[in-house]
């Protein structure tokens, strides 16, 4: 019974942070200074070098390596080729009591983002709830961010933002959501808050990626192939499937949908139709921020009783855990042991390092 | 293809509906007004008869027949026995300028609901956002209900709430969550809005037993049995397993921690763990309920053409549906046609009737 728990636990750990692979291992503060020479040196201005630069740090941390120091040399060319700016200029206005929006200004998603659940909290503080809806924006990197920089400050913090078509909806074979992720954090006292951060499809297609060059089968009702049939073949697979997979996709797809109407529709930007699915680089991007005070309702401390009872109530449950908990083992293991880098990965960073004319740290 | 377009269409919808039985079909208004008759027979008092009685209209009409009309004998019970208040105090208490709380005072939990979701659209109106808590509730009905009414005001609506434990977390054998929903409205001009109402669980209990009484083999990844295995067979089936599955029941087990955060720890209300997953009868229940005023951000007219836009992409990729496709089919049907009554479900509203001096209408 124990060794199945283990091996069930086992197997869940290897989907979330992937099979083991050549790698580096480098201190994750080492990597913080490190991104932000090169945003630096590849155009960025201070504030959005930083709000960058701990986006990434927070996704390598928890195990998002999708959203990680991986992104650096993508971003480095967004700034480059100008498809970022560099210095932007964000405006924040303040639209009703518990309402702001937050102008990107075609910079970086990450300034704005912390801005807006800043802005969100302060208004929740007065409100009991408090909103921002970021526009002119473009890659926010991993949603979970700012939800935690919410749940840190003591407040509840939900975020969502649409991306590129690259799922498909239910019973179709065309993309028409992306991978749309949905973020939620709520405090407790003396640990780990909870935290959910989810794409609305079952796999990303990096994930994919992994699975065609490690040779493994893909779980079922992940992908489609060319023809708009389900296909366990990663070479095979051409989108992605919304989460709930062949028999209740309806409900990833809902979800999806759910990210379009307050990250798209909601801020006026593009609907993930309208973006590009199979590259980071859109712009005329919004995100959907929310802070909610839970003193509003409740003392602080029945609040913390709650959460902790909750969140406790999975340590009597073997083989579980509750949303965040894979993240802070990751954190725990990366603190100690440093962020990891795979090969590949490393060619590439390196690469960027030789072209800003510093080196990747050790 | 366009066979296998319509065979997917068709399983979709049974998933949603169930497969025929047999059944009669009675007019939605006379449903409604047996609904009233019943209820203030059993002890309600007219807002309380009122609000649940369109509550249950509100799912009946649109193929939520799981939180429908079948649900009366249960709720006459709960008022003969003293389980919930006919004649509850509803009152209403301004925490911030953009939150209340509405006390059920142990009554339906319809009433209260549709009351807050009132209260939060007058202070989205204010404050761009508007929520409020429900406590010291009961059993609610299908959460888009409520999500709908603030999509009908203009508003986009969000609802949660979780309920008795009956769902196990990701990995583990005992139920921790319950089917808590999820839902999310937003409107359209000029047609159906968008209507996300999901259980975070794949599949509802009520499924489980009818897939019983059909022979029916369970899809994959659904039910666990007595030993807290995976199984296809409903006898077998012990407890259901979250969204997502085999592979994937992270997200969905996730997906119930936020009705969990928001509709318990936030409320003060009971957690799952702490309800009754065999029953509906739970008291001291909590909801949250949440709208926006979309004109916070953008033109009425520029919100209306994202949404429509959004809506209407659907149309073009064949056998999909955005979400609430299915229950604007099922009210047109039902509109037209009448509410379908399972025969078994007939009797007991029958039963019903007798007891409150009144008949079934036909």
């Amino acid at each position: 019974m124990i060794r199945v728990l283990l091996a069930i636990l086992g197997l869940w750990l290897s989907c979330i942070y992937g099979a083991a692979m050549a790698e580096t291992r480098i201190p994750a503060e080492r990597l913080l200074e490190f991104s932000k020479t090169v945003l630096a040196a590849a155009g960025a201005d201070q504030d959005s070098t930083e709000a960058t630069s701990y986006a990434l740090l927070h996704a390598s941390l928890h195990g998002v390596d999708t959203h990680g120091f991986r992104l650096l040399p993508f971003y480095a060319d967004c700034l480059r080729t100008g498809l970022v700016k560099g210095a932007p200029q964000i405006r924040v206005n303040l639209q009703r009591r518990a309402a702001v929006v937050v102008d990107a200004d075609g910079g970086f998603g990450h300034l704005p983002s912390y801005r807006a659940m800043d802005e969100a909290c302060a208004l929740a503080r007065d409100c009991g709830i408090g909103m921002a809806c970021v526009i002119n924006s473009t890659h926010f990197g991993a949603a979970g961010a700012y939800a935690l920089a919410a749940a840190n400050a003591g407040f509840i913090g939900f975020v969502t933002c649409n991306s590129g078509a690259f799922v498909i909806p239910h019973g179709g074979i065309r993309p028409m959501h992306g991978t749309s992720p949905i973020a939620l954090a709520a405090p407790r006292p003396d640990g780990n808050p909870f935290l959910l951060d989810m794409a609305t499809s079952s796999f990303a297609w990096n994930r994919v990626l992994r699975f065609r060059s490690e040779g493994r089968t893909l779980p079922d009702g992940v992908a489609i192939d060319a023809e708009g049939r389900f296909t366990r073949d990663p070479h095979a697979a051409r989108a992605l499937a919304p989460l709930g997979g062949i028999d209740f996709g309806f409900k990833g797809a809902a979800l999806a949908g759910l990210a379009d109407v307050l990250g798209g529709a909601l801020t006026g930007m593009r609907l993930s139709i309208e973006q590009d699915g199979l590259a980071l680089g859109d712009t005329k991007l919004g995100h959907f921020v929310m802070a909610i005070d839970p003193t509003t309702f409740i003392a602080q401390a029945m609040f913390g009783e709650r959460m902790a009872t909750y969140l406790d109530s999975f340590a009597g449950e073997p083989a579980t855990m509750p949303a965040g908990g894979p993240e802070w083992i990751a954190r725990r293991d990366r603190e100690s042991n440093g962020i990891p880098v795979p090969d590949g990965v490393r060619g590439e960073l390196e690469e960027l390092a030789r072209s800003c004319g510093t080196s990747l740290p050790v």
